[in-house]
């Protein structure tokens, strides 16, 4: 999407052809920067340390890494080594584990002189093909949008959480495709952004994304969405997911079920806005996914700006508190409206999505 | 309650005899200070800036202000003006028109000679009274935690919102004042700490004065309490009230109702603590009570403490971003296990409540 004017991706190929650029993404919302990757441990730091995220573009870093590493060393070894480390990475990315096998299944059976040049057409691939499904995901879910614009004739006011746009993808992102679709087809639109604690993805990468495109938008405290809903201020929902088993529960960041909750108990449509990899075929509980507890330190500091434009970290707890941290929380299929895919708006069943899917199921 | 060992309450006459100190909780966590009211305007400040803040202690800090006032000037027209100023700080705090009621209906028929001397002891007894109302409130919840504990032979977990505790009140606290009964008489408790955003009275006050009194707690973020409940880590929720109706509803800060949602959709009990005081018997609807809208930078700015010690204000989103802040919310009486009074424990309904207050309803 565009920043200020200028249209980027969130991954691109450096100008020398082999290097990879990113855009630092814990830099943002205070500074604009772009790092460069050079080797697999590039890429997988960069992915650990969250300078990337969202499910998408974790997913196509990965699948660069491989390449990175096929730059350096073609060799089997090298090859298994790539793959284990950034798998290491982040436990509960089902896409990080797709990309790293779809590069797998492709180098493996190639000469070793081979695989350079697979592994980049593969990457580039990968990230062209998301770009496709995000495009798509927001055809269908711009469809939803105009759909109640058409039946009020007002903006339609979205509420989302986490960061779900093209910063977690490779371009459109998933929960703010449809809104980019609505909005660059003129459609009134207005976007609630939860400012998601405690890593405030929300605040920081939605709101600097959504207004740097142009996209009206207001921030709220995770504590408010509640509230909106029951004032009738919300029109719908729509968040994206880490991961979504086959029946249609949905693993996303901390908070997100609070929200389903809401929007449930105020009959305001709650969309799940999804790329099928991050489908997990082989569960049909979301219970039985793993959550991620990150380190305390997430909740007990928070980074900003001083007046004086310098970025710093501050405590915002009683010396020595303790404080928990898990990262995801599951929302139930019950509470999902629908689950808009590349492929159309799913109910969220295991029936639905087996139809809509059936090479899958 | 004990801050480090010494026994405090959060609003006491100086060693002067007239002049009113209380602890500024703006400061907190960082550093415990108090300041000197000398006059109704730095009353009025106190509770308009929330250097006081919760129903109970606000009460409590307009009533010394109306005292405060009647040492300077004993005149109806000081008295009125008194009145108005106090009130015009908190829209919502129904605590704060009660004190004043108290006083006015007291002072308005003495002689001026009399006002100053019957104001100072009304607000000591207003005082006084919030203390045995609150540790009324405590002997009652503690009743349950005990019952839990009992129950399941193990640490009881409860998750708060916000600050209910004694920090809010005169002494004891609302929400927190089972807690600290139950932890007292040795029942072993744990409390999850909703940070409470935008103004993260739980991750600031909640945390510092259990963690000063000895009560173990952690820190979580207000999306992480959905999550808890799903896994089966929270026995019971126990919140404040700003107002509640006479029908059980309960006005309180803003994503209490999001927490309410989730424990009912668990099957987790949702206690609301409430001196009886806090009830509007002239409402039935919580959702005809005013929800104040309080400034922007509370939710773009955040105050915490640097690495050299410092406590600075930083910024959190990015520049020029719109933001909202609905402070508080409604949860439904449906959502609400029961009321703890001072009374014992209503189940939230008009009718119960009326049969525990038969001189009110």
């Amino acid at each position: 999407m565009n920043v200020d004017g200028t249209h980027y991706r969130t991954i691109w190929l450096a100008a020398d052809g082999w290097a990879v650029e990113i855009i630092d993404q814990t830099k943002l919302p205070f500074n604009f920067e772009t790092v460069r990757l050079e080797n697999v441990e590039d890429a997988a730091v960069a992915i650990k340390d969250m300078l990337v995220r969202g499910a998408p573009l974790i997913g196509a870093t990965a699948a660069y890494g491989m390449a990175l590493a096929m730059h350096a060393d073609p060799s089997d070894v090298a090859l298994e080594r790539a793959y284990d480390r950034l798998l290491s990475t982040r436990p509960t990315a089902v896409n990080l584990r797709w990309a790293l096998d779809e590069m797998t299944k492709l180098l493996q059976p190639l000469g070793a002189n081979a695989r350079q040049a697979a592994a980049y057409a593969r990457a580039a691939e990968i990230c062209d093909e998301d770009v496709d499904i995000c495009s798509a995901i927001g055809d269908h879910g711009a469809a939803l949008i105009k759909a109640r614009h058409d039946e009020t004739g007002d903006t339609v006011h979205v509420l989302t959480h986490c960061n779900a746009g093209w910063l977690a993808t490779v371009d459109w992102g998933t929960a703010l495709a449809p809104i980019y679709k609505a909005h660059d087809a003129g459609i009134p639109v207005h976007v609630w952004v939860d400012e998601t604690r405690p890593r405030n993805q929300g605040a920081s990468l939605t709101a600097w994304e959504l207004g740097r495109h142009g996209v009206p938008l207001t921030i709220i405290a995770d504590n408010a969405g509640g509230h909106l809903m029951q004032e009738g201020r919300v029109d719908m929902c729509i968040v994206g997911t880490d991961r979504t088993t086959a029946s249609g529960d949905v693993c996303n960041k901390i908070g997100t079920y609070l929200k389903a909750l809401a929007a449930h108990d105020n009959d305001v449509p709650f969309y799940v806005a999804l790329p099928s990899p991050t489908i997990d075929w082989t569960l049909d509980d979301g219970r039985d996914i793993p959550i991620e507890e990150r380190a305390a330190d997430e909740v007990t500091k928070i980074q900003g700006k001083t007046e004086s434009g310098e970025v710093i970290t501050v405590e915002i707890v009683p010396e020595g508190a303790n404080a928990g941290n898990p990262a995801f929380d599951v929302t139930p299929a019950r509470m999902v409206t629908g689950l808009i895919t590349e492929r159309g708006v799913a109910i969220a069943s295991k029936q639905s999505l087996a139809e809509m899917f059936p090479e899958k199921a």
